[in-house]
């Protein structure tokens, strides 16, 4: 931070290191999360983007983010700064930056591990164990105090119910018996509580969101957010229905499409792994409505979109005496330059709630989530409320 | 109100019946709303549009849509069924609905009176005694426990600044000697007010908002409301801006143009009065991302558009590290179809407060104005949860 | 034809009937184009919409719309007005029309015969016999001169390709044999050419696009035109595709996406029905460019659009020196209303090339189609110029 | 050119050196130009978006792109490589292109002369002398066979009518008495034209379109094109209207806005610059369709736009029957990406058609502009078609 922002109760504060830990350590979203944290820890760029930096959250006990430690799983082994690079070249980031701060990228380098691919051959608890151990040494290296561990890594076709889910007593036993009932997000979950961290989904990948990992978060204490991270047309969809409801015009149908390039484009242009993300998105609308209109969501792969990502939506609605409107909107993002900010306020948000002692899922973080965990709240200016009323009461507990 | 919906409470209600004097009422927005509301009324259609039938309204003590009696002031004599006949032939109302209400229709024609036009050589406290005498008279003629007086008539130029605004007195000591120192909006005002009725300032023209006026409201004990109701552009862009601010967006530049037909656009393709509806429609940016972005609005008249509406915003931002991104819409509205069910809205609501004991300004119905009185909260959302908390306590002291 | 756009050459044209026989004649688009001839015959709305009243075709020797008699095939029973009456309400056409034409309508009703059904149990020789006898007894009881037969008929399933298209000798065994190796769309086309009338393809249906049918054209020297109608997105990409071709500006992605309502959306809701559209709505694209970029289309139905359909399309693209940018563009239609006059048009030309001698398909009628017969050409421009130039070569042949 | 390209009459053909003079020598545009020529001679970027490098211009007689010789005039001295700097900096042109031809940049530098400003106390007669001298040593120096000069400086105000613009001798005698009758452009055309350069009107300023300095251009033997490249809005319109036209369908309103960054929309926000800008956009659509049919253009200056501009059109058109739709785009180009190129095939044509014996304005190559000097064709694709037959002929004169 810079000297100006400093307020009195921060040089009070003890400095311990904090760990984020991101699975899917060299893709585009996490590559940005750990530059944008050292650039804008060195002032080489300013907060935008980061929602913990808004005046609002001045007071709240904050890990820094020259006081986040970044490691990681990743299936693949380019050097960040190559990541970095070929950012740059298509105008995601700044030019200049990779180099500014490439001391930071390589650090970081050294702490990504392996991942658990989804046709890995490793026996489920294997693999469980060796993530574990990864946390471990990773915690343990940087006397870190505390981890959260955010999925950052593809999007996974939806996972098959198994009643293993069901009681962490019913999945130890299956993995025990070696069954792989589990998703590589699911698994790294499991790693990640069973070391005492922190877990964030900001994919759809099912993740914690199983009873019996829910379960393994209350016992071992640690708490969890998710899921999928809302940086685009759910966004825009959870600002804008509230305005249909509050002035009582009925939403006819609400049609969109989604041109996405990039990993993300060519994931989804998988049906089954689509079929997440729909899910995902279509919540939203009727809950913020109160019934559901016809909704229709496409998703294309554009390749030569990169980074980018367009939605256009069509809204028809019904208004007095049952005049026919129409609203339309185009959101053209950069993908990474949207989700890594937020990537960052959650590791540091859950860090403190983590140390404020809160356990299992936190149902006030909504505001970043498509999919939010125990809230059927979707609209955004409540959620924004509910978040930094709770975020003041960190600085009570902490 | 249908059986369906009556609780016991409503029964226990007594009925008085309420006045809406609309000025301008024989245009398409007071022409819609007195048809509108004799429709919903019948059970000829549905509320939708109508703010105050939301659940959130249900046990607050309204005047019933069959409890009001209009009348008003316009420059025009065409009769409201034949207005109405003409909104059924542009799609803006169903073919049916004119000749399912006409008799309603008539009783208000005959209770609409000359009104005060730009030019008149009628001396202002002649224009001003005519005006409450008209009302005056509608009161008696009907037994009406109140009167809501609203502004509908064409936006008018800025009013030239002038010393006798800035108290009652220099009005009075002014309009004495035969000055022209009020816009007609502002003289429909003055004999509102004097005549113990409130005032909404549907429209950006002067109407009540001068040191003056504002002052005999509070001798005169009655509330008012205003300004410039909230339909289109500003409307979204109340709800989208909050979007930007609450993630730590940077709006670079938001610019826009509105394409109106009929008479709104007619009147707005003279430079004087837009100026009037730029200054209004400029105001909730700024205040609500808390710096003031590059913005330009311009609005042009296209006939063929007719009560028809199109506003192209285009919003250019910053994320992290810089990032810049891009969102347009459309909005593509019926100006008569938003506006008429918020002037029954705002007509039920001030009779209301009225009765509960509300004088001067009222600044928790914001949610319905561009410019809100007493208000520097733009953002929709706030803005509806302040007026459905406000409506809730007019229960209390009802 | 009013009186005032009558030329000397039109006064000595001979004024045969001409019949235009639609399969799916109670359809929206067969109702809209039967009621349109009537009312535009009638001087009750002007020709706007018609290619073929345009003054470039002042001196081409066609039959006037009340030379037109219409009839068709359905398997739907509504009478024709209350088909119109529902069009009306929609706001389609005007509220007034269907009633002042109402006996032309009737008039028609008469002539509307059983269809073919997709699943009839009907062998295909009885199912073309009975066709052929349907037209046949028209054509009798009407004295008509010739018979132009429209498919407008829902988008069936691309067909499965047999043997027995190869050759009519092929085919007409394998009819013989009671083999169900035609479509609807081709049992209509044979049917229809056996009986010497001329056969235009305005869906992607199968219809006469099969080398046996093409060969039967021939025999019984008719001639026949498509395939399906140019109406909508594909439209503007004809006219706006080679803006990028002869700028040199090289197209990267042409992503787009079509909501559809009413009985075509439905229709195309059937992923089986959607790929023959999707196929149609592709070629255009590379065609114009010289070059294939990444197209994307996607269809939704959204039932609440009824007769109209919105497409949007996001164009991104490169010029001098690499510089990336963008087109978006919506085109907000009425089906009924874009596609009616285009088979009035198409009924028009066809017949008089038919009368002018004209065989087999009409690669100049280009102008008209997506997927247009004979053609390489997309590009609306020329299209326009070619079509103006052999229609002024009826003159002299005819 | 590169190799793989060259024809034998290619080789062939004589290389005499010809000169590229732009007026606004420094501005965004002609810095791109004469280093995006530079470049796409070294073959370090294709030649997208250069007109005269599609396969049609393959055997037109036009000088290669590294026999254009690059100087002009401007007011500022900043350095070529500075400017091209600061547009590799906004993204628009490749960040490695400014240092690759740094050398043809600084030879540039050293052609450039102090332009003639609006206000300069200079009296005509010695601008036009110096500015004369200025292209008279940049011919001799070089040992030029022919100079192209192409007037890029900023949009001037309308020039305001003065008798002596009528005829040569009448403008001569104004001149000599001191009188300043004519706007920069047309001081900067007088000397081009006077010296034996044909002249390029890429702005709506007036340059050679005056009945004097026409008849100067006839009188010194020289070619002259205009007027106002058509790059954005206007070229989308011109490959669209004729869509509507071509089938009969009705333009009842065509209203768009501009939002435009940089210099050129900073010029544009003084009204008098806009009007002249208005009045050359507004010209072709009344060409097109036959009608005038409401038009509206809105100009605005969004300065975080740089380079960019967005234009946003709105169409309301009428179909058969009456039933109103809607068409709507954006466009969202980089003005120095897509002028540049243009700027380059006009110097290529117009050297090659002096050399040909062209004399007097060349109607043939409206396709590049907005107002085309001797035609009123406006429709884009009859213009293409015209250019290339134009081009073809010039091989035969050549």
């Amino acid at each position: 931070m810079t000297g100006a922002d400093q307020t009195e109760s921060e040089l009070l504060r003890p400095s311990p290191r904090v760990g984020a830990w991101l699975v899917g350590a060299r893709g585009a979203v996490a590559t940005t999360a750990r530059l944008g944290a050292a650039a804008v820890a060195a002032g080489l760029a300013p907060p935008t983007g980061l929602v913990t930096r808004l005046p609002a959250f001045r007071d709240v006990p904050l890990p820094e983010l020259d006081q986040l430690v970044f490691g990681g799983h990743d299936l693949a082994d380019t050097p960040l700064i190559k990541r970095a690079d070929a950012l740059a070249e298509t105008g995601v980031i700044p030019a200049t930056l990779p180099r500014a701060v490439e001391e930071e990228l390589e650090a970081t380098d050294f702490e990504i591990r392996p991942g658990i691919g989804p046709d890995d051959t490793e026996r489920p608890r294997e693999a469980i164990a060796r993530a574990r151990r990864d946390i471990e040494g990773f915690v343990e290296a940087h006397g870190l105090a505390t981890v959260v561990v955010v999925n950052l890594a593809s999007t996974e076709p939806p996972a098959r119910a198994h009643p293993a889910h069901a009681t962490l007593d019913a999945l130890d036993e299956a993995l025990d018996t070696g069954l792989a009932v589990l998703p590589p997000s699911s698994l790294y979950a499991y790693a990640a509580l069973d070391a005492g961290c922190s877990f964030v989904d900001f994919t759809p990948s099912t993740g914690v969101r199983l009873p019996a990992l829910e379960a393994l978060a209350l016992r071992r204490g640690v708490a969890h957010a998710g899921r999928d991270g809302k940086t685009g047309e759910t966004l825009v969809k959870s600002a804008l229905a509230p305005l249909f409801a509050s002035r009582n015009l009925r939403v006819l149908s609400w049609a969109g499409t989604n041109l996405l390039g990039g990993g993300d484009g060519a994931a989804l242009a998988d049906p089954d792994r689509r079929r997440s993300k729909l899910d995902s998105k279509a919540r939203a609308l009727g809950a913020i409505l109160g019934y559901q209109p016809d909704a229709r969501i496409g998703i294309e792969h554009v390749a030569d979109f990169g980074e980018w990502k367009t939605a256009w939506d069509h809204i028809s609605f019904e208004g007095f005496l049952g005049t026919r409107m129409r609203m339309q909107f185009t959101w053209e993002g950069c993908d990474s330059a949207l989700a890594a900010p937020l990537v960052l306020d959650l590791a540091r948000l859950v860090a403190s709630a983590q140390a404020a002692g809160y356990r299992g899922g936190i149902s006030e973080l909504a505001f970043f989530f498509k999919d939010p965990w125990g809230s059927q709240e979707h609209r955004l200016a409540p959620q924004f409320e509910a978040l930094c009323e709770w975020a003041g009461g960190l600085a009570t507990r902490a």
